[in-house]
């Protein structure tokens, strides 16, 4: 195996369950990398504090996964722990990630990554590392959000316009699928509806993501608020009417059958729900993720 | 615009998102009323706290709703704020309730209302509004609790009894059509299934209001028990077995089509939730059903 | 009625809403049982705070249940309290419920238990004394997990491998069926596959529970993890994807027209949830598994 | 030992630890009744609970005073449970508690009374019963807040004027201290001023109520809202710079040595505080007060 | 009176208690501020929520303070409302308040300032504010923690660099007076005792301020974990080992009969505190502190 | 420098801040361990999730104390992680502490040890190990609670007797100085009053410990709940009237001046205190226990 760079210069903590701690990012693994940043949150702040949560709620779950019929220690799962942070500054941060990785060859390297957030701004450096990677990649959202904004509040890469910052970048070669979305503007409603990305019924999704051939890579991003409050009460925005486990074991499950290169999950806010069932549920959503990304 | 009467005397608060804050009932609007009362509650109380919790967590929602596509800020629809209120003393709210509006002519000025709770009982006086003024108007109950009780705790106008009350007021030329309703005791149970008026499946709710005469005008009295525990925990009386959000919105696209002229929302316990979902929960009810009621 | 034993040696506490309260065993009765042990916990501990919790809540429970058109009230069910506990000594609270249930005929004497936890591992008196009694009887365990250890934590009889050690006192007499369950290692899902005892649709089941001759006796163990976290956030290791309300009124259903002989309902840790909903949900659970269980 | 009359007509619960549970009030005895009322509350209301509350927590204190070297268990002390109690209706429950208790003699018959409130408005019951059995009692009012208003919100018989009330019934043959008293109008500070009833060092209060003659009746009305809410967090309106549990353990240590004939402990509010530290504080006063009131 | 131009330009909110609402800027006034940022913190974030809270909570306190025998409503307080804010963009919100503010004369007008934040970083402006129109300014400084870094994780302007920020402005024509901190690094200790501005116990810190000319101007900074956590639960970075609320009293007392200017009260994070009993705290704090800087 | 000895097994967690991680026993060091047994609690259970609590929290602490002017960063301090556990099973637990420890020579190779609880059952082992390798030590026990019982609930090494499990195995060498202890049994105390070991001022105890030739070994074992709740909520049986953070500081500057050996520090139960406050609270504790143990 072969170390290539340092992602990480924070304090060890405590790996996902069934992962291996490494501050270095190895060839032939995926790697689970903490982004807690939440600077550009609007409303309710504190997915900060998401991956030491998914972290430390993983020691209530299995390795093991009845769905995917597959193992977190049979794979080689490396988590590279959290990500330098300064709370007021996206750009710093997210210089920091690029830096770090633009010299990387996911492809030829056998790397996949799973970041967790944070907030959604933080996923635009994963997204971007992908979409340099792979120039044919699709990319999926999933959210209770469009995120389709063109800057809010005087931030340009806020978690309220990061997907319009992504589209962007994005080219014909390229493909947006959103799922999940029930809140935002006329107008971002406008613009998913000029641009034919909203899927509304999970059939539809399912046979969408069934139909994209299985060597093009697929990225994710999903933003915990997806799912409904009823099942993850922990997060900054909740908008009722969202989604439950079993469909997104439906789509993961396709999922595992295609080239998955990368996801990021954002969004918990562990302070908000004080069971903790809402880290144990993304927790759970972790390595779901993480297994089916495996070949 | 023709300023009618004053309902309020309160200290001005925050409006609900997208509305204009006036103490007046003002001809040609909606009017959004706080009506903090929970003095009969025989087990938790807070409803009282309602009305507030709804306007502050109307802040994280969007004005606009997809699902009827439509904004509050396109219509006339104005915060009165929040009834004067004495904690023990159902008449006298409930006398100045009738005092304020009993002059009123809801038809002819195209004055609609929606009230928020408060607890159940509160809606008596909005419903005896609404009777008032349209003699063939059809009652929708949507609750857990049957409400049927003749009395309580030695409270004729008790939350548990509030039904019963209007139903004595009601003729040949109503409907009462309940639904939701999971707990009473087996008497209240028998009167439902005497007088027909339970509806047992969603779809037969559905293909019932969407049979009535579209000017027939329709009356909507929602306690937020009626939804599941699990997507409204900030409720006094949790009933397992519940509805959920999707439910919802499937009946309010039927109503959005008939002669929806009132409704009140009662029964948000806020203190009860610590996370505050429910209060956004609330919030988007009350966004989706304003925007209903709307021509 | 006649009085047969003392079970309960603790100070009377409330009992659940319309039982009688006695510290006595009396035949023609179904008896209801605190068991507040939860000292074998491997992650967030508290379930022996359930039985109080559940017997506090019902107090918002109706006594009639429109599910099962029954009244508490009007059958012979008699709370017994809570059984004296020791915390850290499994096998000492154990033999306290064997010692004094070791006599009695629950066939003749026309009795039948509903016990409460704590946490799983309290099911293995319950169970043995209903094996004991009924040798041909059936098995019905709802679970998120397996439970199906050989041992956990150097506890043989941990919550975790409570299953493994009634499997183990099982004979081709008896059926084990499992449901709900979709959390363990790779080799308990395997042991279930051999066995062929894991139930994986809620209509092969019910279809199951149905063709069970209607004179066999049935003994239902219920984790309340079974139930998805947002419905019951309150337990120890909560497991998303979990089952709802209506799927337990479907099978309750069916057991009332069973020979349905005991059961007991496990793992409210009421601490986790401040909402306190989760003890209504498992008040009510118990209300309707009284109700099914009577002639 | 000699039964009177019957108090309680509530099912029986758990009673406060090393008591003994009667629905009767018996001669030569200590009792201890749960007044669950709080429907005049004008701000966070769910006094209702605290009688329960209180009782549940006991479990955790030892029935043993270090600071009185006195045991609960070796005192003739009676739990006679709640009060049935109508939410909104004070002028029933009053009456109810007038009713069942105007014909005992508290002198002759050796009965002592300690009522846990519920809010404070349910002291006029008890105070008013240990007014007319002692002429000269002096009245001790424990509070952070004055409650001398001439009524509030349309209720004369409110939580915020139920000293007013009881004042008007005194005479010279009575006096009023106050003491912990924080917050109020002006009007009533000049009010205490006039009569000469605060006292604003526990040093003059000790030594006022230490100068009181061993014989003559004293009677003590606690508001938990005396206390600082950092120790008794779990209260409807709290008001910061309160005093703490070493300066109540300094009062009721000179109170051992006087006539201390009864006194009520009110505002508990469990649901506001979900550690439930301050049911557990309660608690502790309520033993406290209990054992200081025997001879 | 004489408006001056608008601080505000957000949706209307309900008021202080006894307060006055307007969006301008009045002569001869009190003004009380809403200064929602929180985008520097390093720890727990959500004093972005600190001054609705402390409004919200001020309608369960009296106008009227028995401490310093004054009322609100007998003074000419206006609350101009909350700031607009832009998460993640210090110096934008910081710019604006200064162009807001730069012109007035804050002497000549007789216009005093309380802000409340936000985390402590939003004190820079207020501070400067007062630095420029009182050269010769006294500030005190109350915190748990120094604040004298020179910048903290890449940002100048950290809530963790103010105090260092303002000393760059500070002359000898100014002095600083800190007290109530007990964390920072060695550094900084070294730091206040080498310019001598840190007193430790409170009775020579009340001589100190005692001891100032009565003309001479004093701002005050008050972190809002001054407080002992045990009083101040809501707050992001608690500090054991702090102040109580006499000490406060027994400062503002002195305060009452100087020049007291202008003030801000930071840090409160409402989301922390469930109870909250924090929000009614620091309601309380800045009732004292208004009532403290009127003539 | 010489590693001796593996103690931990489980996986590795973030250490304390700013010690280092390592699972082996080091000479001239001090090492935090943590112990995270909870099994025998007969009331609140959680103790368990008390270290992985202290270190998580001690993140938002200073590594420097201003109180004792040390820096643990200047320090040798090793965290050696977490012990396994077995939850039912204090004997395989503790016999684990002891086979790992027992071949230790603390006082010729330099070493400390400062052991995070768990409940105080758990202290056996390590004052065990403390009075074996120093046969002269005092043992200070700062406590709510007498812990003196002769077994309880069947578990002779309860946390409620595991004083009196030490006080058997010393002798006229030894000396225990108990204090903060405020509840118990008559006969707890009177076996306190009859050995001269309770002290009741903070003067005496002070006075005491100072009192103590310099070179003679002193052990502290410390129960969080000897501070008062209000400082502390976070502990499974709250009691009030307890210490603050300042009597801890004052006895620990004298513990400074001493030859302090080793220390334990219990009952921190996370769970309770949603605020997280209490956990940032025993981080302090630990920090400062950690400095003055340092020569």
């Amino acid at each position: 195996m072969d170390k290539i760079k340092d992602l990480n210069d924070q304090e060890s903590s405590r790996p996902f369950i069934g992962t291996t701690y490494s501050e270095a990012i190895f060839k032939n693994a995926t790697h689970l990398v903490g982004f807690c940043f939440d600077g550009t949150t609007s409303y309710r702040p504190g997915a900060r504090f998401g991956p030491d949560a998914i972290k430390d709620a993983s020691f209530g779950l299995e390795t093991y996964s009845p769905y995917l019929d597959r193992d977190i220690e049979d794979y080689n799962i490396i988590d590279t722990g959290n990500l330098p942070i300064y709370p007021s500054k996206w750009k710093i941060t997210n210089d920091y990630f690029h830096a770090n990785t633009k010299e990387l060859d996911l492809k030829k390297d056998k790397i996949k990554f799973l970041v967790m957030g944070g907030e959604h701004s933080i996923s635009y450096g994963p997204m971007r590392l992908a979409l340099d990677n792979y120039e044919d990649m699709v990319l999926l959202h999933f959210d209770a959000h469009t995120d389709l904004r063109d800057g809010y509040l005087e931030e340009k890469y806020s978690h309220a316009s990061i997907m319009r910052r992504m589209w962007d970048h994005m080219s014909d070669k390229n493909e947006l699928i959103q799922y999940g979305v029930r809140s935002g503007t006329k107008e971002e409603f406008e613009f998913m509806k000029k641009h034919n990305t909203l899927y509304t019924s999970l059939d539809s999704l399912c046979d969408k993501i069934a139909s994209i051939d299985a060597k093009r890579p697929i990225y994710m991003t999903l933003d915990l608020d997806f799912f409904d409050p009823a099942f993850m009460p922990g997060t900054g925005t909740p908008e009722a009417g969202g989604e439950n486990f079993h469909s997104f074991i439906r789509i993961i499950k396709i999922l595992k059958e295609k080239n998955f290169i990368g996801a990021d999950i954002v969004e918990l806010a562990p302070m908000i729900d004080s069971t903790g069932n809402s880290n144990a549920f993304a927790s759970k959503i972790v390595r779901e993720t993480l297994l089916a990304m495996q070949d």
